[in-house]
């Protein structure tokens, strides 16, 4: 039936949870941070940077004035953005062909549109996912709530940019998914499993 | 696991096949036109009138102007509506409670809040809905492609006014709802099959 996933997610929705167990239950391969890895690789520059890059709005124009004129030049962190995207494209690319696989963020179900896929959205409410992201904090991180909120807000805004730039679509639209699931109040492990069922071979064959 | 599915649905998307397909797989009840049905029967208003009222915005505030002041009283049709909508939520958790069922529509996800619920949202592109309304269409019935969108973006804008008024929720709210079904390009037949799956006691209980 499939034989990719692409996932996208809310910050905090246990997106990639819900993507590394359903790997692990279908023998699927996973891509995630796998994804920057390989990037940085091919690229020189480091992980944190390509990770940064990716998370975020890309810089466009950098406004130029020569006489009276207004000149719009692009802006040289701009290029990079642009040659990590390509990377990150060809890479996508060649990991879909090589073995069945989920692939998490990383504009995945746009990269793929050519291919038959699975397009799933994760998301939960605000309360739910302020708790994910408090329950999976590093020890030293003591994040108030309303820190908590800002930074998700601020996470899913520099996707949604990034995804829109790069895609021309609107992240989190319905229409751009064929299944959006409801994490709130639910057990990960138990969607996993109704997930899987898609893919036993007398459903989907 | 779940006793009841409550079914959102945009106008074309099959929500209705599916819950019909899906209410047989399972052996759930299954009620959609049987509410209207029920409703009419308790209030001694004609199925039509009822459908009518339960698919459009509620009229609000009829002003009336005594001397030099403003008063806005209750229009006669809102005091309809709120009887009907009132029989509506009686009906609904008297249904719930009966057997396991299946609900089309009536803001039936929020009547059955307290409840454990499978709320779904089934919806597709504008396409393929106008496609299916198409191919379900009266055979006297020859709307234009555009005359479909039209139909199609008055009664979801309807519904959705419905909804609101007496649920304070919007209409097709992600967060509303536990899954939401692209069907778009998608047998409904098949998702039903994947659907009926989560229902297996080996995963569900």
């Amino acid at each position: 039936m499939y034989n990719v996933i692409t996932i996208s997610r809310q910050f905090g929705s246990g997106g990639r949870e819900l993507g590394r167990r359903l790997a692990e239950k279908l023998g699927f391969a996973y891509y995630d941070d796998e994804i920057i890895a390989e990037i940085s690789k091919r690229t020189q520059l480091s992980e944190e940077y390509v990770q940064q890059i990716v998370e975020h709005r890309p810089v466009t124009l950098m406004p130029i004035t020569i006489g009276h004129s207004f000149y719009p030049v692009q802006h040289p962190l701009m290029e990079q953005s642009q040659n990590i995207y390509q990377e990150q494209a060809r890479i996508i690319l060649e990991m879909s062909e090589k073995s069945p696989c989920i692939i998490v963020g990383c504009c995945g179900d746009y990269i793929l549109r050519e291919k038959k896929l699975l397009r799933l959205f994760v998301y939960a409410d605000m309360n739910s996912k302020v708790e994910r992201c408090r329950l999976k904090a590093p020890e030293n991180e003591h994040l108030t709530v309303k820190e908590l909120r800002k930074q998700i807000t601020k996470v899913e805004k520099n996707r949604a940019k990034y995804y829109e730039f790069y895609t021309g679509r609107k992240w989190g639209d319905k229409l751009n998914y064929d299944l959006m699931v409801n994490t709130t109040n639910t057990d990960i492990k138990l969607i996993v499993d109704v997930i899987a069922r898609m893919f036993d071979k007398n459903v989907t064959e």
